[in-house]
This record gives C-alpha cells, sequence and structure tokens, in this order.
C-alpha cells in the first residue's frame, strides 16, 4: 500500500502533476492489487500524497490528493465533484450541456463526466476510476439526480489501462431525444452512439467567435459533425453554409439541428472525405469567405506527430486556397501533442504552400467547462487559430 | 542598387517573412546608400522584392513589396496606409486610440502609427522609415487631417539602426490635453511624456476580460501606469483597487483617470517598486481577489532571458502568494523572445515556489489593431495570462 518513487524523482509530482510514470517508482510495500488506493512516498519516505495505482499502465499512479485521506469514500467523491460542479456553476448557470468533470483538472484524475440536458456521460479513463464506478454514479445520483447515467468507455486510451472498450447504461433509461442549448441554439445529442460522449462540448466561446466572420458570407464547415458550427455561421447571419463529413449519421444530426433553428434553408451538409472534397472545390473553383476546418485528433500519441503534422499541413493548404480575400479560416487542432507553436508552424508552412499571405487574429482554447490545470500540460489540448487571408 | 543573396538564403522571405540580415547577403551590385530601396534576388538571380537597405543594421534590409513597385512614391504610402486604416475600421469603427499602422504587420516595416484623438504618434524604427518621414507625413496629413503629429523616437531599437532617439512635434500643435475613448472608458494620454506612444493600447480585449471577475472584490495593479487596469476594474464592479508604480507622473496620470471617470473613490494609486511593493504587502499578511501584473518588457534582446525569466519568477510568486483563494492573476508579458510556453513554465514555476494550485484560464494576446502576420513571428508580441487560484 506504499509507494516508493526513485530519488529525485518526486520533482514532477511536487510541482502538482497527478502522474506517476513506472519507471519513477523504486518500490512498493505490502500487496496492491491493480486499482488499488496506494499512499506515495519520496525515496527519502517523505509523504507525497495518494492516488490509483496500475502496474499495468506507463502512467502508474494518478494522484488524488495531497493529503492523507481516504479517497475511497463516498465523502470524498461527493465533495470532489461538488467543487467542479460549483465552478461550472459560476462560469455557465445551469447550463444543460456542459463537462461538469475533467479529470486532473477536477482533481479526479481519470474520470469525465458530461452532462447533456437530463443525461450524464461518464468516461472512465483509468483502471482506479473504473474500478470506483459504483462510488461516483452513486454520489452523481445524490448530488445531480439525473433521468439517466451511461458510460462512453469507447475511447482508445482505456486499452493503455488494461480496460475493455465498451458503452453502457450505468442507471436510469436514456430519453429518445436529447437536445442541449449552446449561445442560444438548440443541439440533439446522440448520446449513445455519437463522437466522443455526443457533443463537442469545448467549442462554446470558439463557436462565439464566428460572430463578427460570417455576415453575408459563404461558409465551408469541414468535418461539420452534427452541425455547431454550421449552426452558429447560419445564425450570425453567414448567407450559405455547406458542411462536410464523412459519416451519414453525423450528416442525419447536422441536418436535424439546421432545422431544429430554423435554419435549414441556409445549410447543406454533403457526404465526403474532407480531403478529396476539398480537392474537388479547388478544381471547381469554388471559394468561401469563412472556412471551418475542426478535424479530429490526428495524433493520438506523441510517435505519430510526423504523421499527422503532414496531414494538417496538406489540409489546411487545400482550406487556404479556398479562401476568398478578407476571409476567415477557422482551424482547430484537438491533440495536446500537437502543441502551439508547431501547430502555428504548420500553418506558416500551409500558407506558404498556398502563396497566401494571413494574418493571425488569435488562437482560442478549449471552453471554460474543460479548465486547464496550470501544472499539469497535459489537460490542455485544443487550438483554434483564427487566420485572415490578407 | 540590387542585392543578391547567399544560396539557399531565400527560404525566410520566399514565405512572407520581410527581413534579411546581414549574414545573408553575398553582394551588393551598384551604389546604395544605407535607407535606399533596393531589389533583392537570390543567388541566382530571381527576383523577391523590394526594400530598403540598411548595411549598419543586422536587420540589413525589410522588404515592403514582392513585386517591381515604387516604393518610394507619394501613392505607395497612401495605398498601404489606406489598407491599414480600412482594417481598424472593419475592427473598431471610428475609435480615437488606436494603432493604424503596426510595422510589418501591415506591410510598413519599421513603421508605427497610432491616433490619440486628433494627434499621430509615429515611431520611424529603421533607418529605411527614417528616410521618408516627409512621405509617410505627407501621406497621414492627406488621409487623416490630424491636429498635429508627432515622432516617439525614443525607443532603443532606434540604436540598432544607427538613429537618434529623440521626440519631436513634425507637425501642427499638440492640444494640451488628449483623451481617448477605450470600453466606453475615458483616457488622457501623456503624447510627449508617456510611456511607449503614450498609451497601451494594445491591451484592450484582455482589459475586458476583467468584466466577469472583479465584481466585489480587492484589486491590486502592479505597474499601473496611466491606471487601464486600475480604471477597468473598477468600473466592473471592484470594491476596492490598489494601482502601484515607480513613477510619479505615471500616478498623476493614473489619479486623473479614475476621477475623469468618477471612479475616484474605489482608486488609490502608490508610489513603490513593485518588487519591493509585493514584499511589503505579503509580509503585511494582505491579500487580493484579483491582481494584475503587466510589467513593463524585461527582455529587449534574446541574450538577457535568463535573466528576465528570473525576475518574472519571482514578481509572480509574490503575486500568487498574495491572491485569495479563488482569486485571479492578470499576468503580462510583452517580450516577444519571452514566447508563450516559456512564460507558462515560468509562471508554472513560480506556482509550485508559492505552493499555489492555479487554473489557467486563458492565454489572451495583443489588440487586434496589433494583427499578427503568421510569416512574421516576432510581430506577436503580447501574452497576458488569466490564472485562477483554486
Amino acid at each position: 500500500m506504499d509507494v516508493f518513487l526513485s530519488a529525485g524523482r518526486e520533482r514532477r509530482v511536487r510541482t502538482g502533476h497527478p502522474w506517476v510514470f513506472s519507471n519513477e517508482i523504486a518500490r512498493v510495500d505490502g500487496q496492491a492489487a491493480p486499482g488499488d488506493a496506494v499512499a506515495v512516498h519520496t525515496a527519502k519516505g517523505e509523504f507525497l500524497g495518494v492516488g490509483h495505482f496500475n502496474p499495468q499502465s506507463l502512467i502508474s499512479i494518478r494522484l488524488l490528493s495531497t493529503r492523507r485521506e481516504d479517497i475511497d469514500s463516498a465523502d470524498f467523491f461527493r465533495e470532489r465533484i461538488s467543487r467542479a460542479l460549483a465552478y461550472r456553476r459560476t462560469l455557465y448557470g445551469d447550463l444543460d450541456g456542459l463537462r461538469l468533470v475533467y479529470g486532473e483538472s477536477d482533481f479526479l484524475p481519470g474520470l469525465v463526466v458530461d452532462r447533456y440536458g437530463p443525461v450524464l456521460s461518464l468516461q472512465f479513463l483509468s483502471l482506479g476510476m473504473d474500478k470506483r464506478r459504483s462510488l461516483i454514479v452513486g454520489a452523481l445520483q445524490e448530488l445531480l439526480q439525473p433521468q439517466a447515467i451511461v458510460a462512453r468507455n469507447d475511447v482508445g486510451v482505456r486499452d493503455l489501462e488494461g480496460l475493455p472498450q465498451q458503452i453502457e447504461v450505468l442507471r436510469g433509461e436514456v430519453p429518445e431525444e436529447v437536445v442541449v442549448r449552446e449561445n442560444g441554439l438548440s443541439f440533439a445529442v446522440d448520446i449513445l452512439g455519437g463522437q466522443k460522449t455526443g457533443h463537442f462540448l469545448d467549442q462554446k466561446e470558439n463557436h462565439m467567435a464566428l460572430r463578427e466572420r460570417v455576415a453575408g458570407g459563404r461558409v465551408l464547415d469541414l468535418f461539420c459533425y452534427s452541425g455547431a458550427w454550421a449552426v452558429h455561421a447560419a445564425h450570425f447571419g453567414a448567407r450559405e453554409v455547406l458542411g462536410i463529413d464523412i459519416s451519414p449519421g453525423a450528416l442525419d444530426l447536422a441536418r436535424g439541428n439546421a432545422a431544429r433553428n430554423a435554419l435549414a434553408q441556409l445549410c447543406s451538409f454533403r457526404q465526403g472525405d474532407v480531403f478529396e472534397v476539398l480537392r474537388d472545390l479547388a478544381a471547381r473553383g469554388e471559394r468561401f469567405d469563412t472556412i471551418v476546418l475542426d478535424p479530429p485528433a490526428f495524433v493520438k500519441s506523441k510517435k505519430r506527430l510526423t504523421e499527422a503534422v503532414r496531414g494538417y499541413l496538406t489540409i489546411n493548404r487545400r482550406a487556404i486556397e479556398l479562401l476568398e480575400p478578407g476571409g476567415f479560416l477557422f482551424t482547430c487542432s484537438c491533440s495536446h501533442h500537437m502543441q502551439r507553436d508547431l501547430f502555428l508552424d504548420t500553418l506558416r508552412q500551409a500558407a506558404l504552400k498556398a502563396r497566401r499571405t494571413l494574418r493571425l487574429i488569435e488562437v482560442g482554447g478549449q471552453a471554460l467547462d474543460h479548465p486547464v490545470l496550470l501544472a499539469c500540460p497535459e489537460t490542455e489540448y485544443l487550438k483554434c487559430a483564427i487566420l485572415q487571408a490578407v
């Protein structure tokens, strides 16, 4: 139940970073089963904190507290979750589409809780959290009385923890239709089948940045998924919006969302591979006043970074080529490993290849309900660069 | 009149970056006096553009155009400045406190033009621009009919160009009092004696970020200068604002600005060295709900970076120590060399030393009238990190 780090390996933990890597552990005293709570100490025996142990994972310990407290009690989870909820309340009042718990940033590493109206959608991303499902579900039930709680455990990072990928209804019944509000607009959420936990909650503030940048214009929304960018663009006065996605299910959602907001006449959605569609549009000489490029994570690991950079380069070059003079590109990367400077460098290369001069208007981040913990840079992942063709 | 680069040295210029460094030049054909317009070519003789030549400067050429055009004509300056004005008009309408021309980003490298109501305040930061004063002043007079045009050439970078530092009235008469609007508030500007060109125009959007983060709180404004942060904080509902600056002149301006906005009762301003004042406040156990730390550039060159990092570390640590739980720190760096990641790393260290856990809310940049040219990373300099004590 006691873990001792190798000499000098306490440094990161002392900065407030909650991870201990497998190669930083010198010794484990006592019997600790995978997923158990353990106390962590420096090589000299100084207490550092308590966390969840998973010897199968590269991240072998995720720290939950720097105090000697019982991290397996209902009280503990109720208190931590309450704090996370209180923070969201100060930010968004009672908004019904929110990330309520964002893992490490809410001092609950490995746990994600999203609220979609009456439904809570959870992700257990570590063995430690996975083993504490009933404590967590109990605390959420008590604090929020949701109509249903589901687990969207269909994510690759669970493989690294030795956990199976699956989607489950943990409690209650999922209503047939779930609709959430964002910036005054309505979006249906596919709770059990949608991407991520159902809706991209992390772009709330970036969607608002379309407001001054689409009026009267022709907008292209690439990887449009359920149409959040497209619907915002139409709402903010775009003349015409074209959304592209490879998934027919996503396009159905997007069409439904455009209709739900009475913006269906302005929006059309087309199925296709974005790389091919971009080539196509270029060949036909099409141009757009605003282009949104919000691809899924190309970089799931640091090893695949070079490949991913190539992907971003190609796709951004092609998008830039389609911009009208004065037009805006909203281009995103949701990969932590694609850091801001590398992303901007890639955009610089893309502009060079497209032979276009661009202003960098701003680089937005993830919505405030996905807080970044200064001590844990891994909690920062979303970049939304807004560029303008000069 | 023709400059040829060394083999391979055209790469940066081709990306749209307007600088040629002295060690990239292989040959100069013909007689080019310092400050003259020259045509730039690759080693193979391919035309790259035209720019201002200054063999005395490390930045030996600043490119103004990639076309063979007359960059010494009144037409050229009128057209370039008009484009810059048009861009600001789309952003800010007829706001009277604005950077109208921001050097490289407006394709007029080495020239800064700020508008303060009826006065234009210029900086000629390269020999090339300095030699073209009359063309520039003429174009500005024609386009804007200002009451006065002044040159705030009291900046260190002019040394690198072999130019003297001085402050001059180039045209007209400077009114006794100049007041500009920012976010609905009024600020007096010290045209001939103020810092930079008189007012920190680059924090407009960051000042607005105080809005949701000061109500009812006690606010500390460090390096307060003319009180822009302090006045915004009081306006947005702070209970009490304390501004600190070493300069008595700045404090007079700040007091005047608080009074001008009928916020004098909420604001007090005190003279002092910020490093010392912070130590003092800590010793007296004072705490603040919101702290603004907006120091002058500590890093004027890459060589002084280590020293500057130490300065930022100390000052941020001390400010973090004074934060109430839940309190906000607005901490800025206006040095290009202090890049975002290094700045955040420094803040991470400061939080560690202060033993405080912080959320990174967002990192704002410079106001939109100081546009960033994607191809020229040097045009990006301002970071305003908003942190919250957990």
